[in-house]
C-alpha cells in the first residue's frame, strides 16, 4: 500500500483561540482542552494543532519563525463555495490577502491566512473529482503503490 | 459537511529531485515533468510538490526560509513498520534526527527530514485506528460537522 499523509500538525501560539478559529471553519475537535493538543477528523486522514515550539521540538527542527514552505488547500465544489468559505474564514479572524477569482490553471480560488499565519488556499479545481464523501480524486489515478 | 484538508503542497528547491526521493517511498505520481507541479494521490487527499517560490507568491506569503510551524505525519500499524519506513526513507536520502523509538504519549516514532528540511514524524498510534483502505479513524467520531 502507498504512504499517507495521516496527520498535519499545524503549531500554533494559541491552542484554545485555534480551537476556536477552525471550529469556527467547521471542523469538530475530538479532544479535551487538558489535552494540550487539538485533533480533528479530517476526511480519512487527522488535522491537529499543537504549541509551535512543542511541535518543532518533536520534529527535531529549529523554528526560523515565519512561513517554511508548506500550504494546506481546501478544495471545493464550486466557485461560490470557495467565495462562501473565504467568507467564513474572514468572519472567523483570518486575514483574506488573495479573495477568490479565476487561476491561471483554469481553475477558481483564493487565500486565507490562519491567527498563527498558516495560509490555505480554497479552490475548485475542475478537474479534479470530489466524491460524496470528500474525498480528491486525481484524473489519472496512481498505479503500483 | 465539515471542511477537508484536500491538498498538502510541499515547496521544494528541486522538483525532480523531491519527485524521486517521493517516489522512493512509495508515493506514485501522476504528473508529468513538463507539468511543473507533482501530484500524488494520498488516500483521499493530494500530496503535492512545487517550486518553493513560486508556492510562497502562490499563498500570497513572505518566505523567510527553515521550518514554518508544519508538521506531516504517516501513521503504520507497528513499530517495526515505523522502523522499516524510517530505513527506507534514510536510504532514500533523507535525514534521521530522531530514530523510532516509543513515545511519551504512549506510542512509537521516529522522524526524518526529507530533502529540502520538511519534517515528516512516522508514528505507530496504538489509540487509533487504521482501516483496511489506510484511513485514520480518531477514538471519538466527529459529530455535527
Amino acid at each position: 500500500m502507498a504512504p499517507r499523509v495521516s496527520l498535519v500538525t499545524l503549531g500554533v501560539a494559541d491552542l484554545e483561540r485555534s480551537r476556536r478559529f477552525y471550529e469556527a471553519l467547521g471542523w469538530r475537535s475530538t479532544s479535551k482542552p487538558e489535552d494540550g493538543v487539538v485533533f480533528f477528523q479530517s476526511g480519512g486522514m487527522v488535522l491537529a494543532l499543537w504549541g509551535r515550539e512543542e511541535l518543532a521540538k518533536d520534529s527535531m527542527v529549529e523554528d526560523t519563525g515565519g512561513w517554511g514552505g508548506v500550504t494546506l488547500a481546501c478544495n471545493l465544489r464550486s466557485a461560490a463555495e470557495v467565495d462562501g468559505f473565504i467568507e467564513r474564514a474572514r468572519n472567523a479572524g483570518a486575514t483574506i490577502p488573495r479573495a477568490g477569482a479565476e487561476t491561471f490553471w483554469g481553475g477558481y480560488s483564493g487565500v486565507f491566512i490562519d491567527p498563527d499565519g498558516h495560509p490555505w488556499e480554497v479552490a475548485h479545481n475542475p478537474f479534479w473529482t470530489i466524491t460524496d464523501d470528500g474525498d480528491i480524486v486525481l484524473p489519472e489515478p496512481a498505479t503500483g503503490g
